[in-house]
């Protein structure tokens, strides 16, 4: 039976959640295919995440291997395949909370990395699973800057083989997945040497485990890095290696080739090296991000219907904590967010599929603006989303901070997205990069790319809003929001060209900048997804209240926007105060409208109570049976050692005994 | 041997580190004793901490009650009491790590709530141990609306007992310290209702286990709640009871008295019990939200300092992480925020021993002050702090995101802050509803509490910096601050007003106002904070370079506040555009004065590498060596089943047979 507080919400819905549910997915058919993949992932019984809030490092990790294994036999079952359009959601089902997936990462670089006659070799080995791949980039002293990697591969000519070595212990790898325990084969990148002369990274392929008993191999140390804030399920590894020889073939070598006699050839373009990056980046923002976001969303949103608390009205009973504004303003731009992110989404996959499309015809001209717009989006989407995640899980109040509420989870895992594929600030400089570039060749009459042409419409006026009501047209605040990118992008780029003009060095002036460039480019961020969800709401079919209520949201998204960053609108008076304060009146009024279809629209984005998992969010609201029922199944609650050893002497007076 | 990018940082220090730390510490007695305290408790292994980051939560309990109980020995040997001096470094020593916290809150709550008769008899038993106490107030439905609990408590006129139920689910008990699993006796608050008749709240002792064997009493229902973000040590519980019957003597009666006829007598002033709260929440900002942040910051500052990551400049060697302007962006403001909450401690503590001494003399008059400026700064400081040491765990990348860099459990642990003993956002509003009536009295010239007489001198007015210099004077910011907040209380207070008499009802119109109240608050809090820091430099001895770097941290602490909410200041044009660039050039210049003494403005905090418990933090900055070496003692790289169970029969092929 549904809690009556949280059916009474879904009366009153003013559209239809089963099309909006179709419009986020993308299709009738989609709904119908990920409806599908999550009944056959939920009903089978090894995929449980039930016990998962229980569960010790060591029990996650066996039970993600058991869950990785069992896929393989379910897949085979349902007919499914790696490449088919079922993959997804398998993915999304399992909640990403299976093994080897960096053995899907090993056999990707093989095929982007290595030669056909290599392809041919490794990728049925690895398909079969006749070994488990990891992918070893990563050292204990170095991240994103990849030529600081210190691991070497000296060629020797006498046997045809690398010799790697980890020279020092910041050289150690570290934190690449499925290599703790589970890995027999990993592809490194290491400093190639040949007779003497650095030639810089490139990727090997190491066996670090026997395939007969999983012992390592000779002068290869190996083992997990330990406990982490999340993603205690995944077997994080470092990895030592010691005069470890392997063949020359091993070198993957698409790009680059070592000969017998140690010349090294350099062949084809490498460009689709930065390809591969920013397909990963942009993949990663729809399960590793929205996802979490839009689960968060539904488990605040539902509680905060539930959950009563004081009276608003004397005499009445207590409120739903959602009727307070406070509150509303805490989860309602939340919700706005993760539906703007949503069609963001879909604009950078189109974009993507495009890039793609024109690389196969040889056509690199895209991809300085997919690099650029998939770095700062990443960047964005991760920030806003984690910092989203949070707000639900404290507006939540101590519930929230119970792992059955499923949302501490949410959050410790989102988080590692701000750092993982980039971390969040070097992408936004490198798009800051872009743009400063972009306004350069603008200033000088170039052309530049679609996405960065605004730049050019540099007008200084002011917005022409005249009551809070003008504040709902998205001419009007997505003008603004283009102001403020094209102010921040010009200022910054000014601050640049004085500085190096004032005789400081082009780094040091750069460093001096990189404050202002960060928010140069989360600006340009923020209008285009602005603009986007404008666009999106504009096309949408009129029918069932889809369009009114989104058309809402995107207001919403906007002008919190704008409320957050008072001063970057106000600065050069592009936005009067007395603008501002309709702005602050228009949004709050939203929020109140917004509030109505609270419920329905975190119903649309359609988790079951499995993938949910929190004792907070489901469907039927039973918050406080289900929270009593599942802490009762805690292992604290299984007979303690304490009360013999310590609590009973204590209490009996005969400490002193012990 | 300390790491020599760590030890290079130590010698340019402009201050003596350790005169900053006498005064921080308040003294030289002061730091004498901490520092006996600390070596006293760090040399003893029952009180390690060493394995913290493996244990599970049923280790963590039962190492938090061995503590505990071991403590009780030490201090005896030591010849340390509960209301010593020394006892305050006990706690911060043991980094909060012990059971029966709860324990103590019994003790409080029977000393202020209990007659005369009833702490001569309760008080001794607790304090030899023969009993264990918690405090039951929190249920699983209800939290900051008292008035709302729903255990009742029914005077039984013909058995002189009160019968006590859990008349629903929403009613149990959730939530309460120790009560989980040691607990023996709790305050449980609830109902009380003589012949039919509700009298409101009232709190009751109630003995839950047996003394015997500690099996539940009859009637009891009470276990562990489960698995929480943190505080795995703490047996945090639920209790549900069943026609528990007590005899009418445990009803805590200093206040309120049922006699035996059942007649209902009512004693005394109750107003002693708002500044109960009032101690509470000041008392934790210096355990539980100071030392963390000060923790993070250490350990993020001796870690930017180690590691290094791409070149600033073409030719020279990577570059340390802390020479780039966005991390000292991301650090140093936390670092001049610790510092800031360190001074705006001491004044609250000044006022509320001050409070305390006219409370004695049955003046009440300070209450409403206290109880504002406490609420509001334990809202502000809460989450300026955790938003803190969240930024210091991004800035540390993945190594920050490994238990084993300590960042991870003090952002989950601080985290917990914003939540318990007053919701920030409740909090926020009381701190407005206060600012609102001193607004409203002086306005019809009436007088006002010395933290708000600000409130009359109401000046339009414009900030006269006419360079970014400027800005480098208190006087200058500190009226910057002071114009915002009462422009913002001002303004709120207006609309409040025109709202009323729109015909709005006042409960509405003040839900309509909520979300701007709460700015109003916090912009209060930030001005009084600001006011303070200013204040406590110029009175600082000029001497041992001391008081000039802690005036560049005050100018850091208010040009980040102004750069971070340009909005509020540039609003009615107080500060002009113009200006605000000069506070952005100031802001930007002061990074890189303040990152000069960056290591030793954290080393001055004096936190041993225990209390640290820190692969990235510790004093030698030995990191990646630390990292390995503590990863190997991973629970994680034990043989683990998954091999024989999984991996083996996938990479042998044989899954089909199994």
């Amino acid at each position: 039976s549904v809690n009556p507080d949280l059916a009474s919400e879904r009366q009153t819905a003013s559209f239809s959640v089963e099309k909006l549910t179709t419009l986020l997915d993308g299709g009738v058919e989609q709904t119908r295919m990920r409806r599908m993949v999550v009944e056959a992932i939920e009903s089978d019984p090894v995929f449980s995440r039930e016990n998962q809030y229980f569960q010790t490092q060591n029990e996650r990790y066996e039970a993600a291997v058991r869950k990785a294994v069992h896929l393989q036999k379910k897949m085979h079952e349902m007919g499914w395949t790696e490449n088919g359009p079922e993959y997804k959601y398998i993915y999304r089902a399992l909640s990403g909370d299976i093994a080897f997936l960096l053995h899907r990462i090993f056999m990707r670089s093989i095929s982007v990395l290595g030669s056909d006659k290599q392809i041919a070799k490794w990728i049925p080995l690895a398909t079969q699973h006749k070994l488990i791949g990891s992918y070893a980039q990563t050292e204990l002293g170095h991240g994103t800057y990849l030529q600081g990697l210190e691991t070497t591969a000296v060629f020797d000519a006498a046997t045809q083989e690398f010799i790697l070595n980890t020279p020092k212990i910041s050289a150690m790898k570290w934190w690449p997945g499925d290599m703790g325990r589970s890995a027999t084969h990993t592809v490194v990148f290491a400093q190639l040497y040949i007779h003497g002369k650095c030639y810089g990274i490139h990727p090997f392929i190491v066996q670090i485990r026997s395939l007969q008993d999983h012992s390592l191999c000779p002068g290869v140390t190996a083992g997990d890095i330990g406990p982490k804030m999340n993603f205690e399920h995944i077997d994080n590894g470092y990895l030592l290696l010691k005069n470890v020889r392997i063949p020359r073939e091993n070198m993957l070598s698409k790009f680059c080739e070592v000969r017998p006699d140690g010349t090294y050839v350099r062949q084809g373009s490498q460009k689709i090296n930065y390809f591969t990056m920013t397909t990963v980046r942009i993949s990663l923002i729809s399960d590793e991000v929205l996802t979490p976001l839009m689960k968060a969303c539904t488990i605040a949103i539902r509680y905060s219907v539930v959950r009563r608390q004081s009276k608003l009205k004397p005499g009445e009973q207590e409120a739903k904590i959602l009727d307070y504004q406070t509150q509303q303003e805490k989860l309602l731009p939340q919700l706005a967010t993760a539906y703007a992110f949503h069609f963001i989404n879909d604009y950078l996959q189109e974009l993507l599929n495009r890039g793609y499309r024109e690389i196969q015809r040889k056509n690199f001209d895209m991809l300085p603006e997919l690099h650029a717009l998939s770095s700062g989006f990443k960047a964005v989407i991760t920030q806003h989303s984690t910092a989203g995640v949070e707000i639900c899980l404290r507006a939540c109040g101590g519930h929230g901070y119970s792992l059955l509420s499923g949302l501490p989870s949410l959050y410790t895992k989102i988080l590692a997205s701000c750092i993982y594929e980039g971390e969040n600030t070097i992408l936004l400089l490198q798009t800051a990069r872009f743009l400063i570039k972009c306004f350069m060749a603008v200033s000088a009459g170039q052309p530049v790319p679609p996405s960065v042409t605004y730049l050019a419409a540099v007008k200084p006026g002011k917005c022409p809003a005249k009551n809070k009501v003008d504040f709902l047209s998205p001419d009007v605040y997505t003008e603004a929001y283009q102001h403020v990118a094209v102010r921040l992008i010009s200022s910054t780029a000014a601050k640049l060209q004085d500085l190096i003009q004032s005789g400081v060095k082009k780094h040091d002036a750069w460093n001096h900048c990189t404050v202002q460039l960060v928010q140069a480019a989360k600006a340009h961020c923020h209008y285009i997804a602005v603009k986007n969800f404008a666009e999106t709401v504009e096309k949408l079919e009129t029918k069932a209240g889809i369009q009114k209520i989104m058309k809402h949201l995107c207001d919403l998204f906007a002008l919190h926007g704008i409320f957050s960053n008072t001063g970057a609108f106000l600065h050069d008076g592009y936005t009067s105060a007395a603008q501002m304060d309709m702005v602050t009146a228009s949004y709050l009024d939203l929020l109140a409208v917004i509030r109505k279809d609270a419920v329905p629209l975190v119903d649309a984005f359609d988790f079951t109570d499995k993938s949910l998992n929190s004792a907070l969010g489901s469907y039927d609201g039973q918050v406080y049976q289900r929270l009593y029922e599942w802490a009762q199944k805690s292992p604290t609650n299984q007979m303690s050692p304490a009360y013999e050893r310590y609590l009973k002497p204590l209490l009996h007076n005969t400490l002193s005994k012990l």
